[in-house]
């Protein structure tokens, strides 16, 4: 019951990057029997890799490990299942993450440092290692460059739909190729990167100039959605450049070439983050969440996310009910300094409904009540304080989300 | 459908303040026709007043002018309505809650300023000041020192049961009395007290410590409580000493009868906040939330509140589920510092379901779900970080509180 879902685009390979899938029956043999739920990217000798991580507290074995492994070798394959987090599973997690990245090391002829390792699922429980281990081979052993949209689905929880975007652009006169895939629906307030995405291209791109195209591009996307402003212990998000493309590769942030890319990877990676929203637990609303002429970045986010977080103001969107006295009350939790309500518009959509900190002369409750009918809309509100201004994406609070929620798993 | 709601208590009137209650049908025609919603508590000469109020940014039009009245004037009378919050109205609600004051002062022959208002209901809305006006003058023309329990019905919105709690403690030989009420059911993050409560006693405290004592009995009581995370525009908690009693005046923190009274009123205040957990929208459990070893409180308060207001952890309190990963997640978003997964063990009442962040060996599922089908327990966590331990009470997230919230003013 995905909000607007878009239809699946034609999805490019990226040459260097090849793909398997494989059913492990991870989460035993009752669920899903025939769902693949694991997924190899083996990508050519020469590719590059970034990543951002969650800040949890709790940070899953594959993140710990993903992470050392990235810091000190040449990546040239990524393993991910769903099913199981491996959250919360201590030293033995750690053990499970390096014996599932050493056996698709021996499949492809790497190191085990050379496999970065993804999971995500259930936490707290450990891996059926005998069954992943089983799946690397199966999945290794039929690769394909045409695959990611089966790998899409192979990493999916309780996601509706596969998210894939895949886009051709043209830099320096060259066709390049960006295609990335995402997963996500409950759980949501990446505080890096939403629970796992993975985007590649074929262009090069120097070194050290990969972390900060990643950085760019989810505080652009995955760093300003929410759907229930719970941070998994997952939450990972993935650059490659396979090199393999004959373009000249990018190797300063000065060059147009440079402007071009980022463009290209905030859209990809604005419309993976917006498919989870679509696809959120429950979601019967998209709603844009805008907060401008804050006196800073952060407290314009500040205002954003209390809103967008507030179970009051999220079962108003789902009712489609324009209390926006909720919204005043969310506004004033989010604790800023010098903040004063006289200086506060309230807009949903073009509707001004609230002027001066109190409601617009000229508002009707069914100006309101129209705007929030549709799938989609905008609350806007502006705080008179400065110049900043920030958007975030967000879902409503429905029944469906409580049944979501209340069922998985058991 | 509260959670064990306690039944009534015999309420012990307390001498020197006298209640009326009216209805004004504040909420139009339509909405409960016959029930009160307007109250007055008028105090004897000499009595004594402190108050603490919400720090949420919108902070209603009642709010700004019981704060500034209290500052000045000797307060001599209580005016509260339900169905009406008087927030985010400006300075036409500040305007509106001053002639609120002026008509009871002139009906009790008072100063207006010696009268302090609250509201509570809908936000964004003006007061029906014709209506009110005249509710205050019914109100005020039958005073009794037995409608307690009558005003407790009046003051309630989406509150199911009336909240009123009343004891008689010896102190220095002397009976006293304390009696209070509060209403509250959603947007229960008290960001100082709850959205309404009340507490009076017959004995004399000597005016410096009583903005003391409120303090401590919040912080013991209203500002350890959650239901949705949401600070309302209009908390308020308000203690009274009406200095009838004949026992001596308590006058130091170091005597006896200033313990003994901060017990009594620590005990009363506990249990009004708690009974707004057990009458929390929606709610189907009754949660305490220990966390300790912390090292500080505010540490232990942050892991809470983290547990407390998780969607995820919330829908599976309501599940039973003890889906424990939920628990490690929303433990690791709380964002302390030195962190450490490997000190945390989590308990489900006394079932030790993870030990050092992973799963105790002896623990099986069906332990932990035992646990959580009772209507009430404890989820305890240790950090192993320091000495500090906090308390809060939650409820659960259901399909009932999506329903009420989803429902109400449309």
């Amino acid at each position: 019951m995905a909000v607007n879902f878009p239809s699946q685009c034609e999805v490019f390979p990226v040459p260097g990057a090849r793909i398997g899938t494989a059913n492990a029956n991870i989460k035993g043999t009752e669920v899903n029997p025939g769902r693949d739920d694991l997924a190899v990217i083996f990508l050519a000798a020469g590719s590059k890799v970034a990543g951002l991580f969650t800040r949890n507290g709790f940070r899953a074995a594959p993140v710990l490990l993903a992470e050392h492994h990235l810091s000190r070798a040449d990546i040239r394959a990524l393993l991910i299942n769903s099913g199981n987090a491996n959250a919360a599973t201590g030293e033995p997690g750690i053990e499970d993450a390096r014996k599932c990245c050493e056996e698709l090391a021996a499949q492809l002829g790497l190191e085990a440092a050379q496999v970065i390792p993804f999971s995500t699922g259930v936490i707290g429980v450990r891996l059926p290692l005998d069954r992943i281990l089983q799946g690397i081979k199966k999945a290794a052993g039929h690769l394909s460059e045409n695959d990611w949209l089966c790998a899409a689905k192979a990493i999916m929880t309780t996601d509706t739909e596969p998210k894939c975007v895949s886009r051709k652009v043209e830099i320096d006169g060259h066709s390049i190729v960006l295609t990335g895939m995402a997963k996500g629906s409950g759980m949501i307030r990446p505080d890096m990167a939403t629970m796992l995405a993975y985007i590649a291209t074929n262009i090069e791109i120097a070194e050290d100039l990969l972390s900060g195209l990643l950085e760019r591009a989810a505080n652009a996307s995955f760093n300003r959605i929410t759907v229930d402003g719970d941070t998994s212990t997952n939450d990972s998000m993935i650059l490659v450049s396979t090199a393999t493309s004959s373009a000249p590769a990018i190797v300063s942030e000065g060059c147009a070439a440079y402007t071009s890319f980022l463009n290209a990877l905030v859209e990809v990676s604005r419309e993976l983050s917006q498919m989870i929203i679509r696809d959120a637990e429950g979601a019967t609303k998209f709603v844009t969440v805008t907060v401008s002429q804050g006196g800073s970045s952060d407290e314009c986010l500040k205002v954003a996310y209390a809103l967008a977080e507030s179970p009051l103001v999220k079962t108003a969107l789902f009712a489609g009910d324009p209390n926006w006295g909720r919204f005043c009350m969310a506004i004033g939790k989010a604790g800023l300094r010098n903040f004063d309500t006289s200086t506060v518009n309230l807009y949903l959509d073009d509707v001004c409904v609230a002027e001066n900190g109190l409601m617009n002369q000229n508002y009707r409750e069914e100006m309101g009540a129209r705007v929030m009918r549709q799938s989609e809309f905008t609350l806007h509100v502006t705080l008179g304080l400065g110049e900043s201004r920030e958007t975030i994406w967000t879902s409503d609070l429905s029944y469906d989300y409580v049944k979501i929620n209340a069922e998985y798993r058991t």
